[in-house]
């Protein structure tokens, strides 16, 4: 079954326009015809539609149920954004596919991107959650300075991937053993030495995911992979 | 220091066109300057520049080293290509970056592309292990027939990401520790019962990648991902 989107859907009662125009223009569905909708949020309401109409498809609730969570720990993945920013999009795409919490776009003292539209992103989600038939769109911050995240971040395990062998670091995949957890990824142009020492001072232990050079994206993307190994490895 | 690629250094003794170009032009780099340049099949060489020609740069060899491989066992992953090959560039491209070695492209059942040009990876390919400093390129079989993949691949330890869920299956990140490995992974409209059970026959033990949906793409970076980590906890 296609999954729907509403993120209001107990008081409208209804498809938002996107949505209508998806449902009832592109894939012909009419009154009658039952679908999923989910609210972001963890629910999942089967729908009947009352109304076909594409620019505000009316629907009455049928069934609501709460999906449980495919992973139990909250992730956060703290990433400076690259300049190329397709491939912060490819990222947001992915990690909502693989399972994500908290996306956060950090301002390095080396980013070479400060901003970042955050409809832009929230689209990826919203995309990538139907996709993958999930129900829960992630937090995502938009760029905040560094010190405010490493200030802020609440995680039980905190890890940041750093580039600079004279940093003594540990291997992720032997560190992590499931819990709330924090992935920290640098800017292309890496951490300044006085970040990492902030970095560090604030809870969060220098990590290495294999002995390769990653792109941000990348290390990103693997790092959130082995996270999730690690906790099918446990669960 | 920038790498470059010569697959003939040893015989030629100098830079292909489209290097010499981005040596020469690009870089401004000129004859007394140092570069290092790999074969591609696992050797690096610290060259000195003779002529810098930016159709053929001449090079004078003052070392060379075999670089030591960054994980053991031989993975390989096949994956029927999706019908946007630019996600298949984005696979290929990050599967470089994070370790490889042989990609297969699967004609299956329910491809959606039967074809895919060799030279367009050959170039993700290389620009990939430019720039995640290797220097080997995986190999690459564009796209053969599902049962010829399945005959002929000898790795000791074969997995198959599959969706069906009345078919048996374990989670990938229990299973595997280590060992030549084998990935394969179905295309967007998944393997037919017929598929599954040749593979089957053929050694390829059915696995889940965490609880979640993937698209093609993201399985096969996944499983490339896992694999990893297992290998570095167990290194």
């Amino acid at each position: 079954m296609i999954r729907f989107y509403s993120p209001d859907i107990e008081s409208s009662m209804s498809l938002p326009a996107s949505e209508s125009q998806h449902c009832c223009r592109v894939l012909r569905m009419s009154a009658g015809d039952e679908i999923e909708v989910t609210d972001g949020k963890g629910y999942l309401y089967r729908c009947e539609i009352t109304d076909a109409n594409p620019k505000d498809t009316a629907l009455e609730i049928l069934e609501k149920r709460e999906e449980p969570r495919h992973w139990l720990p909250r992730i956060t993945i703290a990433v400076a954004p690259t300049k190329n920013i397709d491939r912060m999009e490819w990222l947001v795409e992915k990690s909502v596919e693989i399972g994500v919490d908290r996306i956060v776009f950090l301002d390095c003292h080396n980013s070479v991107r400060r901003v970042a539209k955050t409809e832009r992103f929230e689209r990826v989600m919203i995309s990538a959650m139907k996709q993958s038939l999930k129900s829960r769109i992630p937090e995502f911050t938009g760029v905040i300075p560094f010190k405010e995240f490493i200030d802020s971040d609440g995680s039980e395990f905190r890890y940041m991937g750093y580039c600079d062998p004279e940093v003594e670091r540990r291997e992720f995949a032997r560190v992590y053993h499931g819990g709330d957890l924090s992935l920290l990824i640098g800017p292309e142009g890496d951490f300044t030495r006085e970040e990492v020492e902030y970095a560090i001072a604030g809870g969060f232990i220098p990590v290495t995911f294999g002995n390769v050079r990653l792109r941000t994206e990348t290390a990103a993307l693997y790092a959130l992979c082995a996270a999730h190994t690690i906790l099918t490895q446990i669960d």
